[in-house]
């Protein structure tokens, strides 16, 4: 049962903007690079492979507050909390730090919820139950972790 | 004064994923192309040109609820509204609306809380208030526009 | 019979780099502006609707030269011609200029090479001739349109 | 003196498009992944930290080839290797390679001609010699490097 996970990238050049910071809807890409880090870390991806549980995972709400600008370079450090688990859907929290040697400073602070959904052979998608091999191995944080 | 503005955009390939819809992050891009709509509309910019007031506009928070999805070459509306104005400050609510010829149905709904700021000669940035040429023009939308 | 067509667009900020100009590889998104704008103008879409003809077009070659940046809010002319037409794929020239009130002026041209394919029942790409439904409608440039 | 760098990254989800593969101007973003990679081996940037030399890299020129796709979560390297130097200008050539366990499989190869400019005090940019810092540092690949 997993209900962290921390995953790091470089700020790459193509993500900074003329005010000379990371655009302000990066940090919604990067959250997927954690996210993506999770499922991986149990051996399952947000996109199913042949064999996975057939699953897909849209998002129906973010939100980011930024508090500190991230740079061309800067070192990011993204931290994914699992903070609810539902039959059908997950709400996480993101915690954006800069690693320097020095320090980790928190830099931005974020929740993404995604729903659970199957596609009907209609071509259209609804909400499903989160399969048991999937939902056996993720868990809310417990109480305490989300606590500063 | 104003206190709304609606663009259009036709959605492009590059801003689908693998998904076959639009990236949630893109919504936030769309964001941008209402507000610069906004303030050229009022012979402004988000980034001052020579001679206008010195001002620069982090976002400080960012939200948005994701209720249907928009696809490859769909005609989208971003419609802003500035739902409050503070000395320093401005928030803004985004209805974003797939048109067709039948209809113009909501498909996702957003905030964006942007500072006025100047940079000080170290290069830092600084909260300020927002110039007088700018704050003569933009006003709260009044009570009733917000209601739906 | 069509062999150009000129599509309009305003540099979105998120479509700027640090250096304050418009990141080089977003050229190569505002092409396929150009492109679906071709396409639509005849009543096709680069991903087929119900009813179309079934293709999908991916990308074998793509290359830009850059003369003059372009920067936030810049209006933009891209220009496509379609440079070569076989029976299995389509070469655009593309010429972006920035249109001011007193000119329009070329600063970058660009080249894209399209392989028109089919999905095989096994899910791979295959590639096909184009559906005469287009090819009756898309013809290259005649000598002279590109000689300057 | 270096002529190479190999960089690795994950496609990320945010990188792909409708047609499930990764959209084909991020190979351009992804060729400044390994650019920057080789100036960090080095102890440079691409973009001058305060005491680098003063250097800006405006890209003048970029071409790719597309050979196979890339999909989400696909491990990719990106090897860079300086192909021409000259005094005011560098010539990159970029080859793609999806890495699996099995084997290292190129999908594609591309190029990028980079000059070297400093700003003048009106903000406009000027061709100028690379720095010595520099140029003592990185060289062309020997012939036979680039002879598969």
């Amino acid at each position: 049962m997993a209900y962290e996970f921390k995953a790091r990238r470089r700020v790459e050049f193509s993500e900074t903007d003329m005010a000379g910071i990371v655009h302000f809807s990066n940090f919604f890409r990067y959250m997927e690079t954690a996210e993506q880090g999770l499922f991986r870390s149990l051996g399952f991806s947000i996109v199913p492979k042949p064999g996975d549980p057939r699953a897909g995972w849209p998002r129906v709400h973010a939100t980011c507050d930024y508090h500190r600008p991230l740079r061309f370079d800067d070192l990011v450090e993204i931290h994914i909390i699992v903070v609810e688990k539902r039959s059908k859907s997950l709400r996480y929290q993101f915690r954006f730090s800069k690693v320097t040697d020095a320090a980790t400073e928190e830099v931005a602070r974020g929740e993404l919820t995604v729903v659970c959904v199957t596609h009907t052979p209609e071509g259209t998608m609804k909400a499903a139950n989160i399969p048991p091999e999937i939902t056996d191995k993720i868990e809310a944080a417990p109480a305490g972790v989300l606590g500063d």
